[in-house]
């Protein structure tokens, strides 16, 4: 969309966040975001369905998942397809631009309609990576854990990464995040294979 | 709440998921579900805030989960809370209503809005869980990945246990879930320790 003006989004988005921070989500309207940004509420509304949606980024990121996934060389395990999606949105979405994500954040944490629409984008992240898979012949189950996970990792990983301040990248904190859940779930029963019988381990 | 009709959440409860499922969500109203289940209007915001929170049941699946990690003895780990919890929810309040909980998930299914709470319930659940452990000593990270984690089970496997025509109970299909994500996390990089370095498997 709207080839003749690239940075228009980007523009809407920086001023939303800006009026946000410094009004309030619920005061500021459409028509204050496009006068801070010199653009017309027209060009709001071919880039963004309603106010909350300027913070969101529309459906770019479980869009590029799923093409990511079904693009992806056939014999490409899905371990390497998830850590080279993680690393891809890590380093192309979210490195550099750490301050104005704490804003972003701070802003959806202050709206219970933000942060339901944060959930939803959430939830389709992981159904893009689930349907992702299962078009690759992953079983259901596998899939849908596959898709989980990857959004827990990146959730986790981004609230960990805004939280303290040393020079590790996103995709470090990523990683470090994995080896957490891989720790967390080592105290887990071993559940062994589908159906076997399992007992839950006594303190 | 209501000691002297302690059955009447039920009541209502049963009597929207049926009329829901005859006339759909958007089209029927609380007065149509409290003549069906033989209560007055008034009990019904007596026991819910809305037409979609019959539904969900109120906040009590996330407080009896804060609730049970608050009371455990210090010697419980975590790994024997969440499965003790994911096993009490799972027998006390899913078992046996298969038929009951396909209906409700198709009528949840049918409807953005129902979506949307769904998904914060089950936030509601992770955050509950994540509190309680941060409550217990547990570092944030794990915590958090603690309470993604068992929802992620819970959610996964009762979706396998509501497609499938087995004879298995709830809970074994849980401990079969968390089989698959152990056999899942098998093929992830080995991350190790927190900011060591890692690298991504080629494959």
């Amino acid at each position: 969309m709207s080839r003749w003006q690239p940075d228009a989004a980007d523009r809407l988005k920086r001023a939303a966040v800006e009026l946000f921070a410094e009004q309030g989500f619920a005061a500021t309207t459409v028509p204050e975001i496009t006068a801070r940004a010199g653009l017309t509420t027209r060009t709001f509304f071919r880039h963004f369905a309603d106010k909350r949606e300027v913070l969101f980024g529309g459906p770019e990121i479980p869009a590029l998942a799923a093409r990511m996934i079904a693009e992806a060389p056939a014999s490409l395990d899905p371990a390497t397809l998830v850590f080279g999606g993680l690393q891809t949105v890590a380093e192309t979405r979210f490195e550099g631009h750490r301050e104005e994500l704490r804003a972003l954040r701070a802003i959806i944490r202050s709206d219970a309609g933000l942060r339901e629409r944060d959930q939803r984008k959430r939830a389709d992240l992981s159904e893009a990576i689930r349907a992702g898979f299962v078009g690759r012949g992953v079983p259901a189950t596998t899939a849908a854990l596959l898709g989980e996970v990857t959004v827990t990792m990146l959730y986790v990983a981004l609230d960990e990464w805004l939280d303290v301040d040393d020079d590790r990248t996103l995709f470090e904190v990523i990683m470090a995040t994995l080896g957490t859940l891989q720790a967390t779930l080592a105290g887990f029963p071993l559940a062994g294979a589908r159906g076997a019988g399992v007992s839950v381990r006594e303190a």
